[in-house]
């Protein structure tokens, strides 16, 4: 691995524990049922250990759309030509897609990277412009990127958390994608990792139907077979059956946890990059944080390896961050109510008799 | 069932079938995966039939809290002693409760109804006074209330969205719960409707041990007994084994529906009202939204007889509306999206190539 991820990844620190005890000694002691918040409890906790504070203030908050194209829709594992990637970076860029829309109800804001997308896009553009080729290789034949450019992608996504953070605050990170085909390499990575059979981990995308389904699978085992990636070698796996943005995605959460800050991913292409960051940083983990639940089967698998819960379920199956913008908000709420809400002593309610 | 009560559910309009499909149409459209934004799509479909415009704002949000009490605590079915239900309406009165700092969090506005709590609050109190009796009995003696007194409940939840609505306007109604005691009327309401044994129905409310939740079994399954409640008597099965506040929370229901308001019920108690309301009046289904699957086992089944699939599930036990709080904010996204998300067209996006 590069020495510089190498050298990036050993500063990161654990979140505070103390904070994270005193947090749930003042959820305890909040004039309702024990635990009634569920989920909500939790994570109101781990980002108060995170900002090292009670009275955390997700003020900023910010989404990032990585983008990428993939060699591997030759093989019709799509629904929607290669060009609506570009397309709808454009939207994104104009305001009016669905994470645009999504996240101005939320209060983030929203921006594209290009990691890889097959377009030659303005410089001029408001985008970070991080593109390390125009689209991966279809990994059916060849590895889907070599492993510098698999290392570059994961440089990208960390630089661009440090030029966020040298612009302003961030107090929290949501990640998202954008890429036709990306649901495939996701589907072989979360493969590698769990090690179960392609079939179980791998969904209809846009909307695949029983045939296309099929193929999809064969593609995936396809290439699994003749690269035969490594789980212990994270890197080796991205370059192997990724995506550059799924490279990106991995480097946004290792950028947040080395600058201290919350990241909550999107769907099944942004958990795989989270699942690739963990796999080479497990001391980002305590950072990351599950947004929802997505219509794509692989999705709980990547969840059940990372350890994290997703806090929504509402059958979503779109990416480019729509899931991470709403969960944001729950995040919001969760940190006023470790602040807000009054205790049994405070209240002057009786607390309960047995 | 008193002829004014009659009258007013006869007037309940259904919502516009033809701005609903307008409403899937425009959803269609959009430069994204069909179906991809999943329950958000139907929830904004159907918040557009009920508004009667594709421009749906939920700028005024409304929740209630109806608080009672019930005399069947006297058998030992909850953790915390009666004198906790007073406290925590006035803890909301304040703004210090859990659903006070939710609400805020949502843009919405809270205010307490007293429809039966065993407290005389000072009448210049900014909250709905319209006590029905200090208390329900206990339903293991003698019936929780009498017809008359069940009827009054649901009149007063009715007059209360009267009286919202005379001071301006309400785009969305929350509905929730306070009253020690209150998860074991709900859970017979349920059985009754369901038909299921009480213990498939009967969770462990506050917080109960393994020993008190048998108990809490075997008070539900004695007063199943005694009354022999009839599921096609809404008002019999409320006046046996409910509570002032679930008749209060029925009434709102009723009370949206006849005012066009979309209502979002909360958990277990507030569901159980919108079950009685929906047993008395289908026609007021169609207003009717589901917040959250609360962690007490009953409401999966109360979600299942109404037909209505929850949004959120964050392991909630605490009632007061919180879910509903959190819920309206989804709606609210929902909205957004129906109006502001681009079509392909509109975006310039290419759409799926079969």
């Amino acid at each position: 691995m590069k020495k510089e991820i190498e050298n990036r990844i050993a500063a990161i620190l654990p979140p505070s524990a103390d904070l994270y005890t005193q947090a749930c000694q003042r959820l305890a002691a909040q004039a309702r049922p024990a635990g009634s918040l569920g989920l909500l409890e939790t994570v109101s906790a781990r980002l108060a250990a995170i900002a090292g504070t009670l009275d955390v203030r997700l003020n900023h908050k910010v989404i990032i759309t990585c983008a990428g194209d993939h060699g591997v829709v030759e093989e019709g594992v799509s629904l929607y030509p290669q060009a609506v990637t570009p397309q709808m970076v454009m939207n994104i860029v104009e305001g009016g897609a669905s994470i645009n829309v999504l996240a101005r109800h939320a209060g983030a804001s929203v921006k594209v990277a290009d990691l890889g997308v097959n377009f030659d896009f303005d410089p001029a553009l408001p985008m970070f412009h991080k593109k390390v080729a125009k689209g991966t290789a279809n990994f059916c034949r060849m590895p889907a990127m070599s492993r510098d450019q698999a290392e570059q992608s994961i440089m990208a996504g960390i630089e661009i958390v440090d030029e966020l953070v040298s612009e302003g605050p961030v107090d929290i990170l949501g990640t998202g994608d954008m890429g036709i085909g990306n649901t495939t390499p996701s589907s072989a990575i979360i493969a590698v990792f769990s090690g179960l059979p392609v079939q179980r981990v791998t969904g209809r995308g846009t909307g695949l139907d029983d045939k296309a389904l099929a193929n999809k699978i064969r593609v995936i085992e396809n290439a699994l077979s003749l690269h035969r990636p490594d789980p212990k070698d994270p890197i080796g796996v991205l370059s192997k059956v990724g995506g550059f943005e799924i490279g990106g995605l991995a480097g946004l959460v290792l950028g947040a946890a080395m600058a201290g800050i919350p990241v909550v991913c999107d769907g099944l292409i942004a958990t795989a990059g989270a699942l690739i960051a963990c796999a080479l940083a497990p001391a980002a983990k305590p950072y990351l944080f599950a947004s929802h639940r997505s219509v794509e089967v692989g999705h709980a698998f990547m969840h059940d390896w990372l350890g994290i819960e997703p806090l929504l379920d509402l059958q979503f199956r779109l990416g480019e961050g729509t899931g991470a913008a709403l969960a944001m908000e729950l995040m919001d709420a969760s940190t006023r109510a470790l602040w807000e809400i009054r205790s049994f002593s405070d209240a002057a309610v009786e607390t309960a008799c047995r």
